[in-house]
């Protein structure tokens, strides 16, 4: 497709992209759209009247995040997917105002794109429930009985969920090293990420009412990069048996534009074969997983960037469909801006794993980096980015960067 | 004091407790704050001119939750408190207006009184914990290596808190009975409550901010009831190694009215020895417990209550101020509006157990009630009422109730 705009060569953000996002215009909060290197306002469009022909009332754009828009439906996701397609690859109201309503992209900051309801976290890659099992389970079975039957997942804190660019502390907390007889206290010395997406939930549920796998989608608004970012000292010292807390809830960083389902359609490919099959309500027809290239790199302070692993979510053992079928199968209620995300996402080889204590064997492996240096979990001034897209011959589109960098 | 409002014997909404919640009037949910069997509604009140002498903006009423109220700070809340006291105890502005601000009680419906954020669950009653560990680990050591150590406690699901009333619909799910070789599909056989109570959240802190233990409770609005219905056969599936999901977050019920801590002060009093000695982080001083009397009814479909459970919030081994200086002492935030609940408050003896499954020794030796019934697990139709109250001289403030009933 052609579009008057110019998008440069491997640009995350083509015609075929279009996420929303959420950047600072004016000191204010904006709903956008990102295309190439720039942005769409769609407040700004709003205002000059580009949406009236459109069934949802465009003043959901006045909002500081996108739940209202998002919370009139799919319809008017696709009506607007469509519109804004249009023109782009014509010359019509939005080329006329474009002085008024594109912005430069890399001038702007972004910020969270939702207000974030609740936040779940799976655990759906079998090769990372099988290598944290090895590590932290040393002397048992590492995948648990319950793995191939539910997409295992727990509950996770969504108030410090921050956007890519927000600098991570590193936390403090007890833990007990097994050299010490008693817990101490301290900063984290094994802080460390994990290479995650996840998806945001477009269209609600009432308590009580289940979503069925075939219906699941339907629900989802789109996708975000997601690292998890993980204190394994305080995490295994506390995560029995209740699971995973303050390890994780210090922060989170997610990715600033959502890739939508629409977007993602020309990606989908077929998953894992689950053995043994799984039960009914879990049961699903067709390619429910998407074929989307990951990379993680880690940049010491001053230092250049080493990629040191490449991923892909269709590696996901539990798709995205059958998770929330899972998790609503009890009447668990959800609503629009809810986050649900992978849990971290492994390959088979170790330079496909995605963290640092898969990578470097529970700290006993360092990873060598650029220029000499090596890390075992992350030091301060480390900044770590995590790289999502999707390419299909001519058709690429991608996710932008999720990145954090430690400070102490 | 003396009132002018008749209050009846034995009422939990004496002048000394002045709790908040949110009631419906005119179809709109608003806020008030209960006194004997009336409400003073906060927004009549505000739009009568009574609080044009304190120092926040009383618009906050016009909100259909408390969390802009909170927002305002302690000094806020202090500072209404003390003029409805003297409003009360005096003929003043609200005795002039009582015929526009005062609504009976009992004759409007109750609604969820804050907007909850986040939802954390502890899980500090040493009993509790200790009697939970003997049924799901009856191989092993009850308490775990840190319960000593850390107010362990887990993130739960803050869309399925419901408000005391709500019917609660017996989940499905999937389980894994001993005497089957795979999991099956099905209702949960093993539904349960948990006498919990909770605190919201009043005063928030940024991402990266820690609370010191003796600061603590100035982040602490006030209190409710807080009914944590288990699955326990979903539960027991899932949950290692990430902790209780399914099992839970299909319904958690609140009671209505907010107990301040103000209004608890009087009835503060001494905690279980910690043994062995805690991090300095959670040492304290004084006394950081509440003598908060507890009791659980089962009412089966037509019907009498039993009792089937007295304890008390007082036998909780991690005070609230310890959880909350734990769960922020990696630099996890916290916002107006978040709950963290107690987790199970059980006392020494089967008649103080907060949980059917520790009454009933995980479902073996029946509960016996009244008219010869007797129960292991929940029964549809089912009607559970937790309540709480304390007591000390003439001094009497309550919390209401927290029923639920269950249906199919």
């Amino acid at each position: 497709m052609n579009t008057w705009i110019t998008i440069p060569n491997n640009s995350d953000f083509t015609i075929h992209n279009l996420p929303y996002g959420v950047f600072i215009r004016d000191n204010k909060p904006t709903p956008g759209i990102a295309i190439g290197d720039s942005i769409i306002d769609l407040n700004a469009a709003a205002k000059c009247g580009l949406f009236k022909s459109l069934e949802f009332n465009s003043n959901v754009f006045e909002s500081d995040v996108l739940n209202d828009f998002i919370a009139c439906g799919k319809d008017a996701w696709s009506s607007l997917r469509s519109f804004i397609t249009t023109e782009l690859t014509s010359q019509g109201e939005l080329f006329e105002n474009k002085d008024k309503i594109l912005v430069d992209r890399k001038s702007t900051q972004m910020c969270l794109p939702i207000q974030i309801g609740d936040y779940t976290d799976f655990y759906s890659s079998i090769e990372h429930a099988t290598n944290l099992g090895k590590l932290f389970r040393p002397n048992s079975e590492p995948l648990l009985p319950n793995w191939r039957h539910i997409p295992v997942g727990y509950h996770g804190r969504a108030s410090s969920i921050v956007i890519s660019g927000t600098p991570i502390r590193r936390p403090q907390g007890q833990m007990k090293p097994p050299s010490e007889e008693k817990p101490i206290f301290g900063h984290s010395k094994r802080l460390d990420i994990e290479l995650e997406m996840a998806y945001i939930i477009g269209s609600p549920t009432k308590l009580g009412e289940s979503i069925a796998v075939e219906d699941a989608e339907d629900h989802i608004f789109g996708k975000v990069i997601f690292n998890d970012w993980s204190a394994r000292d305080i995490q295994g010292w506390e995560y029995v048996p209740l699971g995973p807390f303050l390890g994780k809830n210090f922060a989170s960083t997610i990715s600033p534009w959502i890739v939508t389902m629409e977007a993602l359609e020309p990606f989908r490919c077929e998953s894992i074969k689950q053995d043994p099959p799984v039960l009914p309500y879990l049961q699903y027809d067709g390619n429910k997983n998407f074929d989307i290239q990951l990379e993680v790199g880690i940049t010491p302070q001053e230092e250049e960037e080493t990629v040191i692993s490449r991923s892909n979510f269709k590696f996901m053992y539990w798709n995205m469909a059958q998770q929330l079928a899972h998790h609503t199968v009890n009447g668990c209620n959800v609503n629009v801006g809810d986050v649900m995300a992978s849990g971290t996402i492994s390959g088979r080889d170790a330079n496909s794993y995605g963290s640092l204590i898969e990578i470097s064997k529970g700290g006993k492996e360092p990873i060598q980096l650029k220029n000499n240096k090596e890390r075992t979990f992350l030091e301060d001034g480390d900044s770590v980015t995590i790289r999502a897209w999707c390419q299909k011959g001519d058709i690429r589109i991608g996710f932008g960067e999720c990145e954090g960098t430690i400070k102490s």
